[in-house]
């Protein structure tokens, strides 16, 4: 029994490791194009800063590691076809460029995603970059080391753009960040947007919002952008948006791709065409307060859902499921600590709900505890049921804020249920009612003044 | 319609702000024993050391702020009798020792908890103290001031015990803790009871457990404690041990009492005499996951209780539901955070369930990322069901632990419901799985072990 992987990172590896697990006999290769498997890349922005000491760090394990296990992990290896009916692949060695084929009984893709960048004119110029894998701050960091640039710019202010401006900044370069849309973090709500932003400027990044980039200029190397009617000098370019699924292997193989242009998978991970499972990055799963596909490339998930890929190609059975996301994210820039789960007012007005929300700024800690602090915190529910469909947090704790709020919505809680919520309070850890308890009062609060309007009336 | 309150602290204060609110005509008086209603009575530990500046910080609304608000507060007036059939109340002003009679139409008992000081001989030696009003503290820090004792001794183990050990190296004293059973921390597991009394040894606390104090010694003021075989000198001692529900008035007037000793309410806080309801720490209330009566008198329970029953009773309605607690609680010891919810191991046997347990120390944010420190965690779930049944945690973030395993628990999920959950996981916030989904895939994994049992067989 022949078990192949496309793909080594989050998703890829998670599989490999809990196939051979179930299954001691069982060949097991893991094919990845990158010359590193098991990266971390959430941990790229604050390798480029040294936050993180070195780059090291940031791999797991490494194929000799996997190889202890009895899994072949080929790096510098591209899969290029896949013939579903023969179970053939076709796999290139990019170290000699030759190609060899290659079999499987039960294939995994995970394949991730990629940065693409924008075909904005300059794009290509020395300097200009995107960061997703290693190899791409190993590139940055020389460019770094070389030119040692005094001035950045970061296209996107989503949370990549937002990660690399802090760490940029730790650097010592002055910083400007081009969001097309009106504000940034975009994913929340005008409030925490307003905080995001207020962080950056805090810390010295130039914020402009509402701007497309027009061109990156420059000889060779970049050395400015335009926009708008502006233009700035700059020696280095981070661009953070434009992230895809790659699917065009699976797609050409056959399997089905969904509406997210992501590959559909069912609750056990299992493509559209049998022997095929899926997980990572490159897989379309369901937002569970919508019930809606959505495409959430991030790597939590994608190890979660390899261990249930990993699980059920190696059992062959539908032995474990993934039901789908909540849309929980996180983010720290300098000092903010930004937080999501479920969706924010727009989205869930969008995915048709009629919504509620109660947003407050609220204490940290008790308020007479040394080193109080504020946090914001938005709840978002479902007028006509009460049900709880997101939370957004910004400030100190917002990481257990939203954590607490998306273990509700995995629990599918209303409001109500919130108000006499039984959460852990001692001074130094919240106010006595915890902000998530507020939010929920406030909501109730309308249930209160219905009901004072009654009593007027009789 | 005239609503009295018996008691102005959490509950008491919280009920008549409700009350106010919704109905604003009727007359509200609050008594309250104590010189000051609505202390915050958590931070007193820290009022100690001088954490916490001023005694003033911990005073959320004077009498004057509640009169803004048309509530009348008269403290220093204890409620002496309650006559349910006349509804007269028979109360004495505390600074004339005169008496008088009051009336009501609605009542609200939130006369809350006390320290009681064990019958030791010696315990009524000055320098020998309980902690449980901002009158404590003052007589406290007074005796602090005026002896500058140099060695004390906390008798207690329990997390007030152990927080005013903390505050007491503060201020640069020589601390022994001594603790009748086994461990400190009895509530939780052994592991988290190791973690503690390591944090105290390396804070230079003396941990003596397993021992009974035989007898404080001293003329006039306290200059030693004995227990075992062992004399300690101690110049200050504060016991931590004996806290009971005041019930006394209301058992008098009828109320029925507990299993626990406290005041038996409905889920809309109504006690068994009609037009009286009760709140905060002098009631009984159900644990949730037990499913048995609990008595657990916390400020964050107390100010929700409170609001119900003021809700209620100026409503005179079932408007508002308190269901019950889970039990959860967390306090700080020097650098050690200790969090708890639901059931542990060793109170889930005792409730009858067949128990299954994962704990484990897992990092608190990625390995790879500046300042990784450790965290315990256990969870405890039905065998049966896999129901979560409780959750431990100690270390850094076990605040943020324990609030997303009361929430589950809350939300009554099981332990395989965990193992996908949606958290937010970004480098600075945790490990890739947190915690939870780490020890939830451990209890998962026995399922695996059973599972490869059976393809071994096939």
């Amino acid at each position: 029994m022949r078990l192949v992987i496309l793909g080594g990172v989050a998703a890829g590896t998670k599989a490999a490791s809990r196939a051979r697990r179930l299954d001691p006999e069982m060949e097991i290769t893991v094919y990845q194009e990158e010359p590193e498997p098991s990266i971390s890349e959430c941990g790229l922005p604050y390798l480029l800063s040294g936050v993180v000491g070195k780059r090291e760090n940031l791999i797991a394990r490494t194929p000799e590691k996997f190889a202890d296990k009895d899994i072949e992990v080929l790096v510098r290896h591209r899969v290029e076809g896949v013939d579903t009916a023969s179970k053939k692949l076709s796999v290139r060695d990019l170290r000699t460029d030759e190609t060899f084929d290659d079999t499987y009984d039960r294939l995994i893709v995970a394949t991730g995603a990629r940065a693409v960048l924008p075909p904005i004119p300059g794009v290509d110029l020395d300097g200009v970059f995107k960061l997703r894998f290693l190899t791409d701050t190993d590139e940055i960091g020389r460019y770094i080391e070389e030119r040692s640039p005094r001035k950045a710019t970061i296209v996107g202010g989503g949370y990549i753009g937002l990660e690399v401006a802090e760490n940029l900044c730790r650097l010592g370069m002055e910083v400007s960040l081009i969001e097309g849309e009106d504000r940034v973090a975009l994913a929340y709500g005008p409030e925490v947007s307003e905080s995001v932003e207020a962080e950056l400027e805090a810390n010295g990044v130039g914020v402009y919002t509402g701007e497309m980039v027009d061109e990156f200029t420059g000889e060779g190397h970049v050395d400015g952008v335009k926009f708008g009617d502006r233009e700035l000098e700059t020696d280095l370019v981070i661009v953070g948006v434009g992230i895809r699924p790659n699917v065009e292997l699976a797609a050409e193989a056959g399997v089905e791709i969904g509406v997210t242009e992501a590959i559909v998978v069912d609750r056990h991970m299992k493509t559209s065409v049998s022997d095929i499972w899926a997980a990572g990055d490159c897989v379309q799963t369901t937002n569970l307060v919508s019930g809606r596909p959505a495409w959430i490339p991030l790597g939590d998930t994608a190890n979660q859902m390899g261990r249930v890929a990993g699980t059920n190609a190696a059992t062959d059975d539908e032995t474990l499921e993934f039901p789908g996301v909540l849309g929980t994210g996180i983010f720290k820039v300098f000092d903010l600590n930004v937080g999501k789960t479920g969706l924010s007012e727009k989205e869930a007005e969008e995915a048709g709900f009629e919504v509620v929300s109660a947003g407050l700024w609220a204490n940290d800690r008790a308020a007479y505890y040394p080193g109080v602090q504020k946090v914001f915190l938005k709840l978002i529910a479902d007028r006509a049921t009460g049900r709880l469909l997101g939370a957004e947090s910004a400030g100190s704790g917002a990481d257990k804020l939203t954590d607490i709020c998306a273990t509700a919505l995995w629990g599918r809680l209303s409001y109500p249920d919130l108000v006499n919520i039984d959460l852990a309070y001692a001074p130094p850890y919240g106010p006595a009612l915890s902000p998530v308890i507020q939010a929920a009062t406030i909501l109730s609060g309308k249930f209160d003044r219905a009901r004072e309007g009654v009593r007027a009336k009789e």
